[in-house]
Parts: C-alpha cells; structure tokens; sequence
C-alpha cells in the first residue's frame, strides 16, 4: 500500500459529498486519533460524519479511487488501538447513524445504525419491555461492539455478540453494499458472512445497519454480593456454579485491590475483599431457586452473606461501580495509561491461570488487580504504565507475552472479548498459527484488495509507520 | 475445472497409501452415489476410508495433484445432494474416524473425529452424566451436521451446530491442515474461520475434528403432548410460548396427516389431529414451572390434555416417531422419492406462512403435511415425486420456488436447517443477493482456486454434467 494519495483532492470531493460534515481541525482529529489503550495518538487527515449507508458508501468509494485509507469509528472505547488511522487517510465517525429503524417485540429482534450506543439502545428497547444482553461495561456503540466480537458481564447466560447478530449491512472495500444473514432465528444458506464481519474490526467492510436478537425483561431481577476469604476461593466458587450447570445471568470475580480502587474512584464504601458480584433473571421461582443453589456453593467456600440489590436503582449503582473498574484503575496512578489484558481459558484450567498470573504481577512489579467473567473462563488484568517509559512498555509486553503463552498452553485464547487491533497481532498469529492465518489474509486479500479498511489492525501488514 | 483427470492414477497412489481402504466396486460406489434427497445418484470413481487426519490430508493432496475432484461423506443423512459426486472423483468417507478423542467434563466440552454420529455419541456421553444437544432428527455424522450447518428439536432451547461447535481441525484443498478456534468459551482473535467451515458443506475443506459444547443432563426431563382443534390453533400456541420466553427444551408441531402418515409408519395409535410435541429441562421445580406456563398458553387455544411422558423409554418412543416423519412420509406412497422443504421465518410471521403454504399445497395437488421446529420459525413438508416424472420434478420445483418466495418476503430463510447441497442454489442466489454472493464466490475461489472441494455444492458452478 502506497502513502502518496492525494489526500487534498479526497477531501475535496467529501466536502462536495458532505459539505461540512467533513473536518479537518485539531480538535476533532485529536478526538479520533485514539482509543483507551496505551497507544500513542495518530491523527486521521480528515473526520467525515455520515448520516446514512449510501453515503458511507460513497465515501468509500471516494477513497478506493484516491488509494486512501479509511478506519471506521464508533464510539472509541476500544483498548487494542482499533480505531487508530496508523496511515492517516479518512476516519468515518458513525455516531451520527444512530437510529433505531425498527422493533419487532413478537419477534424478539430489532434493527439498528450501528452508532447507537448500548446503554441508549437498552433505554430505547425499555419501553417494549426488552433489552439487548450483550453489556461489555463501556458505553460502546453496537456496530463497534459486533466489529470487535464483544461480550461482557450477562456473556454466561445470554452469550457474545457473535450469539446475538441476526443479519448486517456492510459497505465493502469497493463501496458496494452488502447485506448478510436475515429475521430468521436460524439459517444454513451459504458461507456465514455474517460471523464473518463480526470481530473483523472493520478490516473486511464498515458495519453500517444491525439487526439483533432481543429478550424480554426478566420478570424478576436480583443482584447480590459476597466476600471470600481469599481470591482461590471465590474463582473456585464461581468454577463450580458454572459446572453444575446453574443459568446465573451475571457472575463476576474482582478481587481486593481492585474493590479498593473502585471504592476510591466511585466514593464507594464496599468490603475491601474478593468478592463476587451476581445477576438473577427469571421468575421470582427460578430466581429463588438458582440463588438459592448458589448460595450452597458459596457456602462451601466461606462466601460471607449475600448483600442483595433488588431495586433497579441499586443493581444500576452495583454495575456501574463494577464498569469503572477500568477507569477507577487508571485513575489509582495519576499520568498513567492502560494495558488491559483479555485471555479467556476453559474454567477448569481458571483458577491455576489466576493463580499463576497474580503470582506473575508480583513478580513483574505490576499491581495484583484481577476481575473477569469468570463465568466464561474469562479474566482481566490492568497493566498502569507510565506512556513515557519504554521500559514499562518492555515490562507490559513480556507479560502479556508471558500471560498469553500460559492461556495459549491451557487450551485458551489471547483476547476473550477486547479483539486484536494492533496490540494483540503478535499474539493471535501465535495463537492462530500459519496455516490459520495464511487463510485470514486470503480472505482479507479477497475482500479488500487495495488494503485500504482500516489498516494494520487483525494483521500484521509489515512494520507500524512511525506515529 | 477439466474432468479430464487421470484418475487411474490417483486410485494407484491411493492404494499406495491406503491398500484396500480405497475401493472401486460398484455397491459401494453406488452406496457413496446419493444421499436422501431425490436427485438421481451420480457415482464417485473410488471411495476411500481414511482413519486420521494425516490419511485424509494425503488424499487429498493426491487429487489435487492429479486435479480430480474430493466429496467428504459422513452418513448420507442429507437431503439436498451435499454428497453427490456431480463430477466424479474420490469420495471421503469418514465413517472410520468415529472416535470420540476427549471427554472434559469439567469444561462441558468434547473433542470428537467426524465420523461419529449423534446416538453413539450420546450413548458414550451418557457414561459423564453429559449430552450433546443438536437433534436434527437422523442418526447424522457429527462432521456432516457441521458441514450443514443443522440443528433440529432441541435448537429452540439450545442453539444450532454453529452455537455448539468451539473448535475445528479441517483439511484445506491444498493438503494443509489447519486449526480454528480453541476451547474457550469465547474469543475475539481474528477472522471467525470456525464458523466459516460450518455450513460450507465440505467446499472450503474436509473437517477432521470437532471440539463441541455438551451439557448436563438435566435432573429431570419430561415430554409431553397435547393436540388441538385446528393447525392454526396448535401453531398459534407455539408461537405464543416462545414468546413469552419459557425455555421449553423442544417445541415441535405435527399436523393431522403426518400424524396419521406416523402413526401407519410406526404401528402407533396416537390421536391423528394437529400436535405439538414438548419436551421440558431443568430442576423438578423449573420444570413444574415451564409445564404449568406452558398449560396456560395452550388451553388458550383450546387443547386438549397433556399426554405425559416422564420415563426415558417412553420419551425414545415419543421422539422416535417425531423422527420417523420423513421416512413415514416416503412409504406412504412406495416408489416415490421426497422433496423436503424448509424454510425459517420471523415467529411472528409463522402461522401466516404455514397457512399460504398448506393452501399451496393443496392447489398443487400435493399432501398437506407440514411439521416442524415451530419455536424457531422453521417448518417442514415433505413433496412425494416419482423420481421418473418430469412433471412431478416441475411441480415440486414451482412449489418450493413460491414458498422460498414467501419466506423472503417475510424476513426469512430458504433452509433453517437443511442447507444448500445442489438443490438450493437458486434459492440461495435470490435470498443472498449479488453483492453477497460475490463474496462467497470470492472466499472459495480463496480457499479452493482448482474447485476440487465438493464441486457443485452451495455455488453454481456452470450447469450440472448429466448424470
């Protein structure tokens, strides 16, 4: 791919597509040149703010003709660089394509533009008595939620983005629209394009409309809380609901440091402990029932009482304090940025692979903050680097390199849930292996010929221009 | 692709690395030459029976050495001609790699060859106290039901084989053997490769292992039926019940005639009126709570009692006869061959279509038998032809044309389970649409550029050679 595009005459025929709806200032540029990873920013040449599909697609167009790059953007809560335009060119900001097109509750499915935003969707589907499950703690839009295969804290019960996708409208590389998958609850016609598209992070076609699998409001809700004496326990608790088979909607670990932090960033006033955090969705029989299964375990692992949330705004108060764990961590060492790791393993392998990273941290001189969707085998670390020293980004790498190997061993994968971008590349073609990736880049060959849908990230497409 | 190919030479190197597991004779050619769909057979000019992947990695090396085209067979059991050899070559039957490689009971997953096929490895799960959750209905190899993308009674409650499949070793068209996935439970690392062999019907490679979801086998498990006035009623009730979220475990609807045509097949005596068979999973209390959910829906529609069968001998009997259907459909009229429809659409469009599609019927002079997975929106009916009427072949054709047509316009699918094979290009054409097609052509074209994976198959390839 070559860099010499004639930026200037791109730009002049998205102003004449867009008017000013194409910007070139600091600010703006400045607003899309990162996401929340450690990444140092690069800046995109132009920001163009489509309101609907067939201008995407123009835009496109626009930029295959000029060899440009262009990177789609949604609402920048990525933390692998996703979003980053590592070669200029265009960034497409879809938040403008933000609609709700249509609900149909007897069908438990909904279309969307893929810039709205999970908890505006959630507010929106509310009024139906429904909501979408997938909850990946940011307030990500659901055309980045599905380009990175996200998934998060309801993932144990109700499943990833991958599970609830019906059907996508793609703009492809040469500005052709595409529309993959329909309303039926299942299909087997032809090759999954639309697994396909989900998790390619915006490097096979730019996610332009959504339609989604819905669920009814449980018709009750119930959150609880309890403490372990030590963090083996608490994961071994968590292993052991999710074998016994017990459909738990949320079950999360996070241990005593991390309680600390959020208690400090969230004026918060929670025991300092590991401690699991619990959803219950269903009748109030089968709410009663599961708790009550879940209890007999924790019991046996010296779980302290449940302290239950039953009011809305309460669970509300316990999930947020729970989604700014990632900021409450950043913010614990003012100037400092973020690795967050993401390895997922089977939940027998769970607590030996927790043990050994806490046991890793330590070593490493990182902070031993552990939480995750344990429920899934799926468990975070954040790494605070100072962005400035390279020898904290040395430090980062060779423990991440280190965690993921360990993963990798145990049967798991490098990324549960945060995707690839330009962090985990190294990883996922150790974890993928040649032959595995020899296909990934066929098919991003067939696709996208020129190389121009969000370069650099999936891949490794030779070495990273300097920012 | 020239069918010039000098395939005497591939059966001597064949026999070379396989001796007698390559095998030429007429009747096992002639087994290997259809599937249970009503297309004439076409013979493959040898079938060869690999025990491991290396075997099968080799054989196909040779062929396209020689440019000779490859069909993988696991059990026959399709019904669209997935497995017959339109060009020739070497048929690949699995059938001897049956083994079940892994039990993790602890994870709920199973590594399996793809040869095994759904009783016996339900029969060897059993042993853990697990099963494996896709029923489609005939005892299919598990490589086959991944192939097809299928799913079947039990898809309401627990998915379809692309959500129950975590891993997959296939062999590529070059001989290379790759790995997708891991057994984690979920993963955002890079292009969903998995999903992509799944329903690719053996075109983009030959699955030699699968890592599979399994699950508990729930304390208590209890079917039930219960019949009701007219076809719209029974429908309507399903619709309601799935609805309203009780996860019923199988949903499934049987019309008055396929309960007459099941009855004669099987030597039963049950009430030859319009049924929905139930099955309920989960603690005695949650199922007590489903039943009673589910009885206060049906009544509503005017059923009649339920007919309960709680041992596990009774529920066989039951689920056999749902599983007869297509067979009793078949000997209800000798010598006839059988079309099987099967299309999916949005529930709340479901009673509209069984209803246009019964009228159909009967304006074309064709039984009205419809059943199917009503939960998921997917119903069947069974076409009788005589394989040597053209004019029956036509009927059929105009037939299930109009019904693709129907489920299209409603937001559905031409095939919720049963696939493409030869029989549902067409149909694939018009529900993917050009763009989306393009791309299909473009991924085997990247995966297979000599077309020797199961010519014919999901793609037009240029017209079908005479048989």
């Amino acid at each position: 791919m070559t860099m010499t595009a004639p930026i200037a005459s791109v730009i002049d025929d998205l102003r004449a597509l867009l008017g000013d709806r194409v910007v070139t200032n600091d600010a703006v540029r400045g607003q899309h040149g990162h996401d929340e990873s450690s990444f140092p920013d690069r800046l995109p040449d132009a920001v163009v703010f489509p309101v609907e599909t067939a201008e995407v697609a123009q835009v496109v167009r626009i930029c295959a003709r000029h060899g440009v790059p262009i990177v789609p953007f949604g609402a920048g809560t990525s933390v692998e660089g996703h979003v980053l335009p590592t070669r200029g060119g265009v960034t497409v900001d879809l938040s403008r394509m933000d609609r709700v097109l249509e609900v149909h509750a007897d069908d438990l499915d909904v279309r969307v533009q893929p810039g709205i935003r999970r908890v505006a969707l959630n507010e929106h589907l509310a009024r139906y008595g429904l909501f979408f499950s997938v909850d990946p703690g940011a307030d990500a839009s659901l055309g980045g939620m599905a380009s990175t295969g996200a998934s998060g804290t309801t993932t144990v019960r109700y499943g990833t983005m991958r599970d609830n996708v019906l059907a996508l409208e793609v703009v492809l590389a040469n500005g052709e629209v595409v529309r993959t998958g329909t309303r039926a609850r299942k299909s087997s016609a032809g090759y999954d394009l639309t697994h396909l598209f989900i998790g390619a992070e915006g490097t096979l076609g730019i996610i332009t409309e959504l339609t989604l699998k819905v669920r009814g409001i449980p018709e009750q809700i119930a959150a609880a809380v309890c403490v372990f004496p030590s963090m083996a326990a608490g994961v071994e608790a968590a292993i052991s609901i999710v074998q016994q088979g017990i459909p738990v909607a949320r079950c999360e670990f996070i241990d005593a440091l991390t309680m600390t932090m959020i208690n400090r960033h969230a004026g918060l006033d929670g025991p300092e402990a590991p401690t699991l955090f619990f959803e219950f969705h269903g009748s109030p029989a089968a709410v009663a029932d599961q708790a009550e299964a879940v209890r007999a375990i924790v019991d046996a692992y010296g779980a302290g009482e449940f302290q239950w949330a039953t009011t809305t705004e309460a669970r509300n108060r316990l999930w947020r304090a729970r989604h700014q764990l990632y900021f409450a961590a950043i913010r614990s060492r003012p100037g400092s940025r973020a690795i967050a790791t993401d390895v997922c393993v089977p939940v027998s392998r769970l607590a030996e692979c927790v043990d050994a990273t806490a046991a890793d941290l330590e070593a490493f001189g990182f902070p031993v903050a552990i939480a995750g969707h344990v429920g899934d085998g799926n468990f975070h670390t954040v790494l605070l680097i100072d962005p400035d020293n390279p020898d904290d980004r040395a430090r980062g790498r060779e423990f991440t390199n280190r965690l993921t190997l360990r993963a990798l061993e145990m049967g798991g994968t490098c990324t549960g849930e945060h995707g690839i971008g330009i962090g985990k590349r190294e990883a996922l073609e150790r974890e993928a292996g040649p032959a595995a990736i020899a296909l990934m880049r066929a098919i991003k060959q067939a696709f996208d010929p020129q190389g121009l849908l969000n370069p650099d990230k999936v891949l490794i497409n030779g070495p990273l221009p300097e920012a």
